[in-house]
């Protein structure tokens, strides 16, 4: 892509009422732009980023054995009432009434829905189990949105459901996903804690969430370095400072930004939404649901959060809206016809590259862009290189002299 | 994928309220699940066919310059007051208000939202032209759904909008879209015809609307089946049987199925909106705005509703959910390894197959099945097979017997 030519490119000023500084740079740096509080558009550079994500994600699920679907996000009221949540989510679930005055809840999770679904289509256990997802849009009717992508109304997730024939399969698979799930971030670049936490309005019994630890993220966790102790503060009975219950190390409080949560409902949908399977024995039985939620976009706005210094951004590679940001520095025309000559080659040899051609930019200004956007890998053609190329990570103050081939070969393997 | 395994397989009967004959068999394929009226839920199945589509879309709009991007669902009523058509879109648009009283509008289309974020993203003339779009979710308060996935009350669509300098430059694209979308139509199966239209609530010029032939669509146009005159019901002077005003020939009328618009709006949204650029002189222009959409369920409604026998779908090969079912026929154990083993040879040949893999459905089961899913091709394993496959295209009775080599070389090629 060239820069020339991109949609929404970077800016010098974020809103000023966009306080996070992860929601400042992914403005300026062309990754979204506000509509409303709470309410983003992601711009193209973001999009890749989400499209990365989103690749990840469901490789992960379908590994386990997901399939994709896609399911509404306007819910007639009567699935939500069967299951006693109508009532319950008022204020937090935007809630509509169609010119019939028919009444309609937009799309907060999809248990109701899922159980709807499944009650229409599993009948035996020969149909189980089953671990449908999508990854779809949510919308929260949340009075204080912060954090640019981290607390917003309306944002991406995607959301697995488990349908299985007895308490024992859920709880392996909810192992399964566990596991899952700590795969994800990794691959993202985010290393995560899992923490017991309460099931809020979705279950009574404990749940665990996936939490990003970071400065300004809005969970509080107290955490044992040492073992595997991760509880919320909503559900811990110790304090940091205080011995680990496990380990006895000492705990350790952090504001931490949760990106996924896995919840068991058991046969409580079952019960309300009269969801069965009939048996090799031909006896009706409860099926037993769970549920898998990973933020999509929280997840790469928890990026931005964690992986960035004050000039911009850190993507990492495995997520990074192009593996190079390609700049021709100068004005002579030799590095311009160079630039675009290796430019060509790249795409050639299909690295994801975006090329800053714009001849009315100084190299000042195209170092800081750069910079701000974040793009693991720089690659500088000046009238000093020559034919080579200077090479820099993002993350490293060094820099190398190489020739085309040379990167080539370097960027060729991080293609994933 | 193992039939056995598959999320949502064929049911016998769709829902009695389920009217339009494409909408009974894609729901009892397995394709879709209706939740509320004009609400469905995309099944795996379906779900395939939905990417094959999108994936022919993307490629077509990034051919002629398109940048994907997702804007939000959720608009503030502003935005759309700044138009004019919050007023004039009441009872169509749904809209509502969340707990602090501030009112909302779900996305009916996006024109005030990517006006909105060009005017905060296009300054000069070196930011144009542009070409954002997005594969995204749309809510119409409909009050009579029909046809399944042909009318409903949230459906996905491809929405492109282009900011040109001036007409000129709008119309030259406005013509490169509409060669774009034949293709993209020809591609997915279906034969269009672009025919004119009024631009309703959206713009008082006549605009183009891209129309499939079908019984049982719901637009009535008269066309010529000699030259390219084709108009909707709503502005045709001209009746059927009336001679063509272009070429003489006798017109046709026909009920058809619109599967795509585009819209020439001029400077319509930069006086409304304020979205201005500043020209090379220095001086202060409009944006030139157009938007483009193509119906993403919708056209797999259409091709649901023209593709199919009194047995099910016909998929069109490029965006059949697999390309071949794989069926074993007869009790023998030696069928069934016989399938089992060249279903890893298909799928490590990188062959999207679907395998019916049940041991307790009869054979005339699986072949009804077969049929009602309609994917492009069938083999049969069976006892008499022995060694080979019987291979049978789903529009044609004869079938052949082939190896598994020449099956495997016979799909490779159809792989997209």
């Amino acid at each position: 892509m060239k820069y020339s030519q991109l949609f929404a490119k970077t800016i010098r000023e974020a809103p000023k009422d966009e306080v996070s500084v992860s929601a400042q740079l992914l403005t300026k740096g062309g990754f979204v732009q506000k509509l409303a509080a709470g309410i983003y558009t992601i711009l193209p550079l973001g999009f890749l980023v989400l499209e990365k994500i989103s690749a990840i994600v469901r490789e992960e699920m379908d590994a386990i054995g997901g399939q994709e679907l896609l399911m509404p996000a306007l819910h007639p009221k009567e699935v939500w009432q069967e299951s006693g949540r109508w009532e319950k989510l008022k204020g937090a679930m935007y809630q509509l009434s169609d010119s019939s005055k028919k009444e309609f809840g937009l799309g907060f999770t999809h248990e109701e829905v899922a159980c709807d679904l499944a009650r229409s289509r599993i009948f035996s256990w020969r149909d189980l189990p089953q671990y449908p997802y999508q990854i779809q849009t949510k919308f929260r009717d949340e009075p204080r949105p912060r954090g640019g992508l981290l607390r917003t109304r309306e944002f991406i997730m995607k959301d697995l459901y488990s349908f299985s024939s007895d308490q024992k399969s859920l709880d392996e698979f909810y192992e399964k996903c566990a596991v899952a799930y700590t795969k994800i971030f990794e691959r993202c670049g985010l290393k995560t804690l899992r923490t017991k936490a309460s099931g809020g309005v979705f279950t009574k019994e404990l749940t665990d969430e996936f939490q990003v630890l970071a400065k300004d993220g809005e969970d509080e966790i107290i955490y044992c370095q040492n073992c595997d102790f991760s509880q919320n503060r909503e559900i811990a009975k110790a304090n940091a400072g205080d011995k680990c219950p496990e380990c006895g190390a000492v705990l350790i409080k952090s504001n931490a930004i949760e990106v996924g949560n896995i919840f068991k409902f058991g046969t409580f949908y079952a019960d309300k939404m009269n969801m069965f399977y009939t048996d090799k024995n031909g006896k009706k039985q409860p099926v037993y649901l769970g549920s898998y939620g990973v933020g999509i976009t929280r997840t790469l706005g928890a990026v931005a959060e964690v992986c960035r210094d004050e000039k911009g951004i850190i993507w990492p590679v495995s997520i990074a809206p192009y593996q190079a940001q390609l700049l021709a520095v100068g004005n002579q025309q030799s590095a311009v016809s160079k630039a675009e000559e290796i430019y060509q080659k790249l795409q050639k040899a299909g690295i994801e590259v975006l090329y800053d051609d714009r001849s009315d930019a100084t190299a000042g200004e195209k170092f800081a862009d750069c910079d701000l956007i974040g793009i693991p890998i720089r690659l500088v053609v000046s009238d000093k290189t020559g034919d080579k190329i200077e090479w820099k990570n993002r993350d490293f103050e060094k820099t190398k002299i190489l020739s085309i081939d040379e990167v080539i070969k370097k960027l060729k393997p991080m293609d994933l």
